[in-house]
C-alpha cells in the first residue's frame, strides 16, 4: 500500500521490519543488541513524527562518516555514571556511547531527580550524537514533564556574528512542555541554531534555488544566497542565534567537551578531545506551580487558556511548534507503518541488500 | 565634567547621589525605602553597563504608565514564599512587590539551592518587572554561577509567526556565565524574542528610518518596515524567535500567568489576572563538570580553550555578548561616576526639580 497524502508518493512500511533492519544495519556496524534496537527505535520515532532529514538513513550516515568509522563512536562501550556531587545533578561520562542509549536514560534519570527535587539534570561528557532531540523530549512531555536538552553538534559549521570561518556547531535546542491533555500532542520546539542546514544547503545546489539571505557565507567569509558558494553557515538572528549557540559551547566547555574545530574530526593532537558533550534537564510542573490559577482554572487548564489567547484573536492558522509533527504522528497510525519516500525505502533496501535480508516491503 | 569618548557628549553624575535621587522617586511613589534603593541601584547598574534604554528613566516610567499606577505593582507588598514541595525548587508570590527587589532575592535563593542541589530554581508568580534580567544574571555569574532567567513582558507588543495581532509579550531571556575569571567579563546573552523593540520603532519614527524586514506588522497585521505604520512587532527568526517566546508563555502559564493580551492591562474581568511571572535558575558549575578536560586544562582554564578557538581562526573581531557592557562598565569606572546624555540628565532633573530636590550635577 502507498500513502499519497502530501505531493509525494509514500510507502507504509512495517515499523518492526524497519526496526529489524536498521538494529541488524547496527550489529553489522559492531554495536550491540540494545544499541542498535535504541538506534531503530528514535529513528522510527522521528519518522513516526514526519521528519525526513533525522531518520535511520541519518543515523547510520552519521556513523559512517563521523561516528565509530573514524573512532567518535564506540560500539557496545559501557556508560559511565561518575560519583555524584549534588544531589539533583548528575555528570556521566559518556565514553563515546552510542548517544541515542545515552539520550534516553538521560531524560530518564533526570525524571527521577525532578520528582525528588523538582528540577533535574544530566549533563554528558564524550557523547557521541542523540540524533533528535524532539524524540526523548516528546517522551519526557507525554510523561508529563517540562523536558530541555540543548548538545553541541558534531562538526563546526556555523560561523559566529560579524565572524569569517565556522567555529561553531549548528548546536540545537530542544523544548517540550506536557500539552497532551490539553492540545492533544506536547508543544516541542526544536531547531538548530544555524538558519539553514548544509543538509538544506546541499538540497538547494542539488535542484537549484536561492538561500535565505543572512544564512550562509562563501570560502572568504563573505555572505552568499548562493548555495554553489556556500561552504560555511550563519546563525539565524544574527547576533541572537549566535548568543543561543554559544549558551551549547559554553556549556559543553563546562562538562569538558573541547575545541569546536576539532570535533567529529579525527585529530592528529592526542591530548584534545573531539567529542560532543550532551545536557539535559527537566522540570516537574508542579515545582514552578503557584498553585493561583485565575477563574479558578487548574493548572493544564490555565495553559490550554493561555494558548488560546495567543491563537485567538485572528491567529488561528498559526501552528504551534510540534503540532506538524503530531499530525504527522496521526497519519502514520492511520497507515499503520512508517511513512517512506520511494527514494528512501530503495535506499533502505539497499542496506537490507547488503546486509543480505529480505527487503522491506510496502504494507 | 563630561565625557567624549562616544559621538555623543556624556555627562559624568555621581552613583551616590543618582541612587539617592531615584530612591525619592520611588518614595514619593508609595514605596518604601528598600524598594527605592533597590529600583535605584539596578538602574544604576544598568547604566553602569551602558544601557540607556532600560535605566532610571525606563523605571519610573513603567510604574507611571502600567506599574503602581494601574495596580499591577504594590508599593510595600509582602512577598509570600509559598510551601516547598520540591527541595531544589521553590515558588514564591511575588504579590505585585516591585521587581527589582524579588529577582535579587529570588537569583540570591537559587544560588543557595544551586550549592546544596547543584541546579535550583526560583518561579514568581504575580510580578512586576524587573527592569533589566542582565544586571542579576551578571551578579551571579560574577559570583561564579551559570545563570538563567525569563519572564513574561507586561505587554502583548508581538504578534506570533504566521499571525496578526499581537499575542505575545517580547519576552526576553537571559543567561550568563562565570566566565570573569578567564575573559574579565562574565559572558551575557540577554534579549528579547522580537526582532526590534516598540522603543526602537517610536525612535525610527521619530528619527526618520526603516525597519529591518520582518520586525513589524501593521494594523492589518501585514508586514511592514515603515515605522509609522507599524503597530505590533514580529518575533526575530520567524518560527525559531516564536518558540522562544512561547517558553516563557508557557513558563508563565505553568506557573500561574494568566492571558497574555490582559497582561498589564486594567482588565475588565476581574477573575483573570494581569501580572507577569518570572523563572530563575542557578546552575553551579561544578555541577554539569566530568572533570576530564582535554590537556589538563581545569573547567576555567577549558571554557578559555574552547572561546579562544571560537574567535581564532580569523573571528577575532567578533565580540562576546556582555563584551560592550564590560567595556561601558570599564569607562565608568574611569569616568567615576554614571555616564548619562544631556536629555537623560535633564530629565532626571526634571523629576528632581517635582521632588523639590537639588538636581544632579555633572561632575
Amino acid at each position: 500500500m502507498s500513502s499519497n497524502s502530501s505531493k509525494e508518493t509514500m510507502h507504509v512500511v512495517s515499523e518492526a521490519a524497519h526496526n529489524d533492519l536498521i538494529t541488524a544495519a547496527f550489529i553489522a556496524r559492531g554495536f550491540n543488541e540494545q544499541e542498535g534496537r535504541a538506534a531503530a527505535e528514535i529513528a522510527a520515532v522521528a519518522t513516526t513524527h514526519g521528519n525526513r532529514t533525522h531518520n535511520a538513513l541519518k543515523a547510520l550516515h552519521l556513523d559512517e562518516l563521523l561516528g565509530s568509522a573514524i573512532g567518535n563512536c564506540t560500539p557496545g562501550a559501557d556508560l559511565i555514571k561518575l560519583p555524584k556531587r549534588f544531589a539533583a545533578a548528575e555528570v556521566w561520562d559518556g565514553n563515546k556511547k552510542l548517544g541515542q542509549l545515552v539520550a534516553k536514560e538521560a531524560f530518564n534519570r533526570a525524571i527521577e531527580l525532578a520528582d525528588e527535587f523538582g528540577i533535574g539534570m544530566v549533563s554528558v561528557d564524550n557523547a557521541w550524537h542523540y540524533l533528535w532531540g524532539s524524540g526523548y523530549a516528546i517522551d519526557a512531555a507525554k510523561r508529563g514533564y517540562i523536558a530541555y536538552t540543548n548538545c553541541t553538534s558534531t562538526l563546526a559549521e556555523v560561523v559566529p556574528f560579524m565572524g569569517k570561518f565556522p567555529t561553531l556547531g549548528t548546536n540545537p535546542h530542544t523544548w517540550a512542555f506536557p500539552t497532551t491533555d490539553t492540545l492533544g500532542f506536547p508543544i516541542c520546539i526544536d531547531w538548530a541554531t544555524s538558519t539553514v542546514s548544509m543538509g538544506r544547503v546541499q538540497q538547494l545546489k542539488r535542484e537549484g534555488g536561492t538561500l535565505p539571505p543572512e544564512s550562509a557565507v562563501d570560502a572568504q567569509g563573505k555572505p552568499t544566497t548562493d548555495p554553489a558558494e556556500a561552504v560555511s553557515l550563519l546563525p539565524f538572528g544574527r547576533h541572537k542565534g549566535y548568543g543561543l549557540s554559544l549558551v551549547n559551547e559554553l556549556t559543553a566547555a563546562y562538562i569538558g567537551g573541547s575545541l569546536p574545530t576539532i570535533r567529529g574530526t579525527q585529530s592528529s593532537d592526542a591530548q584534545e578531545k573531539t567529542t560532543s558533550s550532551f545536557f539535559f534537564q527537566i522540570i516537574h510542573p508542579e515545582a514552578v506551580s503557584g498553585g493561583a490559577f485565575a477563574n479558578g482554572r487548574s493548572q493544564d487548564a490555565n495553559v490550554q487558556a493561555v494558548i488560546d489567547d495567543i491563537l485567538g484573536h485572528g491567529n488561528a492558522h498559526c501552528l504551534l511548534p510540534g503540532q506538524l509533527e503530531a499530525e504527522a504522528a496521526k497519519k502514520t497510525a492511520e497507515a499503520g507503518g512508517l511513512l517512506f519516500s520511494c527514494a528512501e525505502l530503495e535506499e533502505l533496501n539497499a542496506i537490507a541488500a547488503e546486509l543480505k535480508l529480505p527487503p522491506l516491503t510496502s504494507l
